[in-house]
């Protein structure tokens, strides 16, 4: 404890030891915006030679922001820092949970974790390109133990995957979201049925018509301009095999995309992660190079991304209004088209095996179907050599598909080989949220009337006040509570699944 | 002093003192090279608003590698060390001296004068533009003052320019550039004063004939790469403001461009940094992630631009060879020309106000004007109030031109604002031992016949078996006499101008 002239009282402990703490916090934020940086070069420009020893650098510079945020001089600060004010009180509060997070974990448990992550990534390539599962399956069973002692170490309430959700989701619980899933699930699914069982006569042809790359990357980026807010003067948009978004501050904002034959991927993608940067940019200064800066959870920065792509970026009136545009930067694709008729192709319902391609409607099956048995998995009562079994149970109880093979089944995605077990919900989360915010933001009327118009200004402003300064100062739970007066519920999201594919397939909107 | 079962003798330190040296090391780079990339991007592609945190970033990444370098940590590895072989016993040959150098200076005064650089700086950003000296004339006075500081905490033999000048090349002395550039200024002013008496009926507009900014730079880097060997595999060229080489390993190297409608300011410029960037590529795998890796010395490096740069990209064999492609390349530019006429035209001598812009035979005398200056100024024979008017004074005297106003007279450069002192001779050094490396590389039959066909595979291997491949391993002197088989020296280059500029205007080529 340190005490200062400028103390009012002589025992009250001031403005240095909060100076010390940020000045600390600083120098891990700005470690952490390099190894960011790096990562993104790494992804967008690095030449393929250099691939190696930036690996390295990549790993030291995750070691020393990792130490120097775990040192015990952190603690001694964090002991000694006197709030004067909300903004310290949040940087003290978030700073102490990310401390008491980052220290609980002993340093051998995460070397060990870090050398199984590797060796199972490595195994889950191998066994994605051979489609076979069994060579994976030993890994898998590694990562599970590691999740379940990870789970002991945290410790948790109520079940073990807590420990592991609120990696992700802080607050989470996965009694949540088995109540919410099991709603969604049920009241989704009778949908699903009616669309797959009504004609459809739409041409998914002019998805992949004709559109150079230079012409789509350049079209998605103008809009995301026009239409959300991002330009140039505080971003970029690059190139990358997977689309992100970075940032290493909040006017340093980094989106990248990819340029397929299927053009949506490129315009959907970089209003995704539009919607994710400009959550970023809405973050208050006042957090800057803090750990309050960034978003509140995964699934609140989910909520965001699928806003900009899909509820407003898959909706009619924003292709009524950029239509002309778009004509213009993609003559090939709109011939004999109009609005409406590209607003019913990029609105396609088409259960697939794979995640990453699923339409609104089908995509949250693919995370409950994860979850589910993520759940079985830890609690044990699912072996990892019935885990391609179950899945394809699952997917053809769901989807009505089954895999053909393991590489588009249970080896399709990255996450599992990476250890992150209760990562998946957050994309459902943020997929229900981010209907149940804009419910709430068009209680505003200058909100929906610029909906209605795709002018998207004051919804916005509706959100950077709502949710996105706040950074990492409110938990999830907070911000949808105080945002939308209610806990995260199913109800807005499959209301608005009922309203708008009861009307594109012609169906009657009411749930059956 | 730790000893391990594997150690021959009990008494001999081992591998484990020399593996943790290296790790620590190794994490020093790392860091370096972080904050390298963090600067490279702010120069190329950083949004504009993003630049105030990356200041930040920088400053802290800055702080945190000299922090670690600098701990005493570092100093007792380097007493446990015990090098087996000849890699580590350079690597700790040269981290002692580096920590030595770095642990020299109190931080008090390197604070101080960090704090009088940036004062200094934006002085004279604000002199330079109202081109009145008056206003920088006392940070001026600063910085020598605290130039004579570093030199007394540095410590020197003869001269107390010795101390500044070995920050930058290592090992040379004041009284030796001082016996090279008297002989250099005594065997080129009366070249340069044949030349300026010569007809000269070349047509210059050549070189500000349209050439469309993307065709500039595509060809300026096709040629890198099938002239010099610089490629994408491992290489990338961006644009900045001013061009400069960077590099975060040997296989991620980074030069810059700019483009003008003065073309040769991006073709040369190009080859310039293709230069610097080869000694990089060529210096051995050995030292990787180790003080050893980079250049010997600015003035080492300065050979290798310069040769790329000049003694091949303007030389007649050059022209000769790619002329086609520049045909290709700038239809416009060369209509009507031949390669004879292009090279004619590129190798101007034209004296100017400005170094920069200078050409061969010009060069150097801005080099000696200002390492006069500065010598004078440090010994306190000359007085920074009297400096314009010692500048206008040499620069009549060299060039026999007068600046109108200090902004393209002595306030042209950047240098002595960032506390430079001691750092201009290195160019004008590396333009003598360009010659002199190139004169002694043709001894070999192979690189002779090759420079003459604008082959340079032969050449770039002498150059990495000679020079590259030793990294910081050897001094500048080292790599020079054991290269060239002597000290550096004024003759091949003064040989050099003499016998191309005679022959371009006409003179006869012996010196007068």
């Amino acid at each position: 404890m340190t005490t200062t002239e400028s103390s009012s009282t002589p025992e009250t402990v001031t403005e240095p030891s909060m100076t010390e703490l940020r000045r600390r916090l600083g120098q891990v934020s700005d470690l952490g915006a390099a190894e960011a940086l790096m990562s993104w070069e790494q992804e967008t420009s690095m030449p393929d030679e250099a691939a190696r020893v930036r690996g390295l650098q990549l790993s030291t510079l995750a070691g020393l922001t990792h130490a120097m945020f775990t040192d015990d001089k952190t603690g001694e600060l964090l002991d000694a820092a006197a709030p004067q004010d909300d903004t310290d009180q949040a940087i003290v509060r978030v700073a102490r949970r990310d401390f008491e997070k980052a220290t609980k974990l002993p340093t051998e448990f995460v070397e060990e974790r870090t050398r199984a992550q590797n060796e199972a990534h490595h195994a889950w390539i191998a066994a994605r390109k051979g489609s076979d599962f069994a060579t994976f399956a030993p890994h898998l069973t590694r990562m599970m133990e590691l999740a379940r002692r990870e789970a002991d170490l945290r410790g948790y309430d109520e079940h073990p995957y807590d420990a592991l959700l609120d990696n992700y989701e802080p607050g989470m619980r996965a009694g949540a979201v088995k109540t919410i899933f099991a709603d969604l699930r049920d009241r989704t699914l009778p949908l699903l049925r009616r669309i797959a069982a009504a004609e459809d006569a739409a041409d998914y042809g002019v998805l992949t018509r004709p559109f150079p790359a230079e012409a789509q990357k350049a079209f998605a980026w103008k809009i995301a301009g026009e239409a959300f807010g991002l330009n140039s003067s505080f971003a970029r948009q690059d190139e990358s095999a997977h689309p992100f978004m970075t940032n290493f501050s909040r006017s340093d904002l980094r989106i990248t995309t990819r340029v397929e034959p299927y053009w949506p991927a490129c315009l959907f993608g970089t209003w995704h992660e539009t919607g994710h940067a400009m959550y970023e940019r809405g973050v208050s200064g006042r957090w800057e190079r803090t750990p309050v800066s960034g978003g509140a959870s995964l699934g609140v920065h989910e909520s965001q991304s699928r806003l900009f792509e899909n509820l407003l970026g898959r909706s009619l009136p924003f292709w009524e209004r950029y239509f002309p545009q778009f004509q213009a930067a993609a003559p090939e694709v709109t011939a004999g088209l109009d609005a409406q008729t590209l607003y019913r192709a990029v609105n396609r319902v088409n259960p697939s095996m794979i995640r990453v391609e699923a339409d609104e409607v089908t995509y949250n099956f693919h995370i409950m179907l994860r979850f589910e048995l993520e759940l079985a998995l830890l609690e044990g009562t699912l072996k990892v050599s019935e885990l391609p079994e179950a899945w394809n149970a699952k997917m053809q109880e769901y989807l009505g598909l089954t895999p053909q093979g393991d590489a588009q089944g249970v080896l399709q995605d990255v996450h599992w080989s990476a250890g992150l077990i209760g990562y998946f919900p957050t994309y459902a989360l943020g997929n229900l949220l981010s209907v149940q915010l804009l419910e709430a933001a068009q209680a505003d009327a200058g909100v929906a009337q610029g909906i209605q118009n795709a002018e998207y200004a004051p919804l916005l402003a509706w959100l950077t006040e709502n949710v996105h300064q706040f950074g990492r100062s409110l938990t999830p739970t907070q911000i949808t509570e105080q945002a939308t007066g209610r806990p995260l519920s199913a109800d807005p999201y499959v209301a608005y699944l009922h309203k708008k594919y009861g009307e594109i397939y012609g169906l009657d909107g009411a749930e059956s």
